[in-house]
């Protein structure tokens, strides 16, 4: 008897590094974690979801409704709230009547979202196109589903177009744009690089996509994941994809009120055109038949009270100073050979050893830092298994999100030291 | 150009019935919604809960805590207390120790747990063996991701053993047991039929299925879908199919705190052995990286501070009630030929129409239904599409779970009514 009666992606399936790393994060509770991507415990908005909560729950109105089932695409009322913010954010950009809140789904945190347009577009087989580096749970999605993800070169102001064109022309002489469904990225101060993609190559890598699309036979899709776009502490928004002129048909943005407001309230969303929203309903149907009504509840009560804005400029000021302990610490503590970059938002740095020297799970660097209980994502599993090209192993995802300042800057020392021990 | 860029399962995946039903009740609030599986207003747990969040959200010990992230398999406590109230109801017919809270996986509702494990089981064309009939929202998961189905008939404790050792032998004979992976069963007030299963049937059929594993080639597990055992308002409690005796190794039970608690709140659960554990929470790694730990405490405070069992005990009563109501209706309204058996637990009645009269979507009954604002679940949705017997089509679940007792009263007498115009 063969001992296994998993399916293919049962058997396909590795253990996600999320998993490991939110595990040794919990479970040692003495590391110093600057790894996973919790966000700032001080911070959460204790005092202002109990409000909220006791709100809701002494309303006739509201109280009955949000211990009960909802419909599958969300509460009508957060999705209207939700649209709204992003004819908001994108203003002057676009069309009003483009945006429309029936195209809106609310997802279990923005990672179903990914999910479940992975799964409604992507078969075996299938290509996406995705940053290097890019988030590396989506690349756990990549995995699992047996899809195959091509790496894109990632500029200061998003990926590299030329290369994405060099890219998709050597796929269409292999054949191989037919299996091309989606271009994925992580545009604002991305995870893990912090890069933020401009609004001008949003519109380049839309054409370019829409000029493949005849050859690949079918769309081929923006995926714009906007995890971050909130946690903005310097410089202007940029609009999403969906403000581009004449491309909305091919932009999924996907949003979140996660990590904005309290990551255990796990509530994102998703913008898609119709054909794409019509399957991705049915298929959460499926999945859950809809979102937790509690979750959504606490969202629409923040976002209409006010509340949600003001807790953000909480929020970024917080993650601002943050951030800045952070610098401090890598300009004190780290050898000037590793390079690095001042984030405008988001919750990371990125930083890059010089040549020759490594990061990874491996590494000596990676053990040293672990023996003086110090963690840290590992550049290498941000890489997509694209064997067209060998990915670096010498970079180090930083966090400043859940640390305490106070750790930081112990934790950067350490590291630090570890870096000179090393003679780097 | 092909029109579509979507994935194999994309182009399947049918609008499945329960997001139509839903959407129907949710927007008609004029209807007689005898349908969607909803639970109980009035006896939803506000106060209750309410309580329960000040509480959290109060503790400097778990505010935090529950605004922030978690593991992906669940709060380490929660687990712990559902492994414990499992022992608790399934007392003296297992040993303590095969219980371990280390293969006990919180989801986002059990739905999301029997997503998940069909995902991690069933490839497009292996054979799932259900009831007929089933849970209908399981249909939508078999339809969507290219399975089979292949129905057993229900007697009133349970499958027809017979007939599954009889489609076991039949699917040997084809060369299919290969492709069989699982039973799955609804065993407690089975949605929709009311059947609760005997301990002996789930030994028997668990014995059943070994027998026929080396001709399959890998183990057949049996899904035991609990989601109605609490909700259990006359009779006693039923061992679940993990006490039987040396066949742990083979059964995944899936369990809920949505409809016995709040059905706002989505909590739900799957205990699994160890090699099917590991796989799932790694595709629950994919799928969100854990449930939301708000809702999960809520179920903590809940469970730990016996309010949970409290609420239960309300619950019960009120479903015992309604329940009262709708058979009194049905005996003063239904024409003698409609047979329906009282139930014991669960929020539904199953109604059987004479021999030659149909109840389906297309049928006069259910049109003339619905124009008197009415509405059940007709009885087609809830067998699997399979092409080895004719289902039949004369059955209706009508729930009591949502409706009102003056809307139950007033429902089953409009639908008495159109019964007789047609004659029955």
């Amino acid at each position: 008897m063969n001992s296994s009666a998993f399916s293919e992606l049962g058997r396909r399936t590795i253990d996600p590094p999320i998993s490991w790393l939110m595990k040794t994060a919990l479970e040692r509770p003495e590391l110093i974690s600057l790894a996973a991507g919790f966000t700032d415990d001080l911070s959460l908005p204790v005092r202002e979801t109990r409000t909220l909560l006791n709100q809701i729950l002494s309303s006739a109105k509201t109280a009955q409704k949000t211990l009960q089932y909802g419909a599958t695409a969300g509460d009508a009322v957060l999705r209207r709230l939700t649209v709204e913010r992003l004819i908001e954010q994108d203003v002057g950009a676009l069309e009003r009547g483009l945006y429309s809140a029936d195209n809106l789904l609310i997802t279990h945190g923005s990672q179903q979202l990914l999910y479940l347009i992975t799964e409604c577009l992507c078969d075996p087989g299938d290509i996406v196109l995705v940053e290097d580096p890019t988030y590396f749970v989506y690349l756990s999605i990549i995995q699992s589903r047996g899809l195959r993800g091509r790496g894109l070169t990632l500029a200061r102001d998003g990926i590299d177009l030329e290369h994405l064109e060099s890219v998709l022309e050597s796929l269409k002489r292999e054949g191989e744009l037919k299996r091309v469904k989606m271009l994925y990225l992580v545009t604002y101060f991305q995870n893990p690089s912090g890069v933020t993609t401009s609004l001008a190559k949003k519109a380049a890598a839309l054409k370019l996509l829409r000029r493949y699309e005849k050859d690949a036979g079918h769309p081929i899709y923006l995926v714009e994941d906007a995890a971050y776009r909130d946690l903005r502490f310097a410089g202007g928004d940029v609009p999403s994809a969906l403000a581009v002129s004449g491309h909305q048909d091919r932009v999924i943005y996907a949003g979140t009120y996660s990590k904005p407001f309290a990551t255990g309230i796990r509530v994102g969303y998703g913008w898609m055109p119709s054909p794409v929203y019509e399957v991705a309903v049915r298929v959460k149907g499926n999945h859950d038949f809809g979102t937790s009504n509690l979750l959504q509840q606490v969202l629409v009560q923040a976002l209409s009270s006010g509340l949600y804005h003001k807790h953000l400029a909480i929020l970024q000021r917080r993650y601002q100073k943050k951030a800045r302990v952070m610098t401090q610490a890598l300009r004190e503590n780290f050898p000037g050979a590793v390079e690095w970059q001042e984030p405008g938002g988001g919750l990371y740095v990125w930083a890059r050893l010089p040549q020759k020297h490594k990061s990874g799970r491996k590494s000596g660097l990676f053990r040293d830092a672990l023996k003086m209980d110090v963690l840290y994502v590992p550049g290498e599993l941000c890489y997509a298994d694209d064997p067209t090209r060998l990915p670096p192993n010498r970079e180090m995802r930083l966090s400043f999100g859940n640390a305490s300042e106070a750790n930081i800057r112990e934790g950067i020392a350490r590291l630090g030291k570890v870096l000179r021990a090393l003679g780097i």
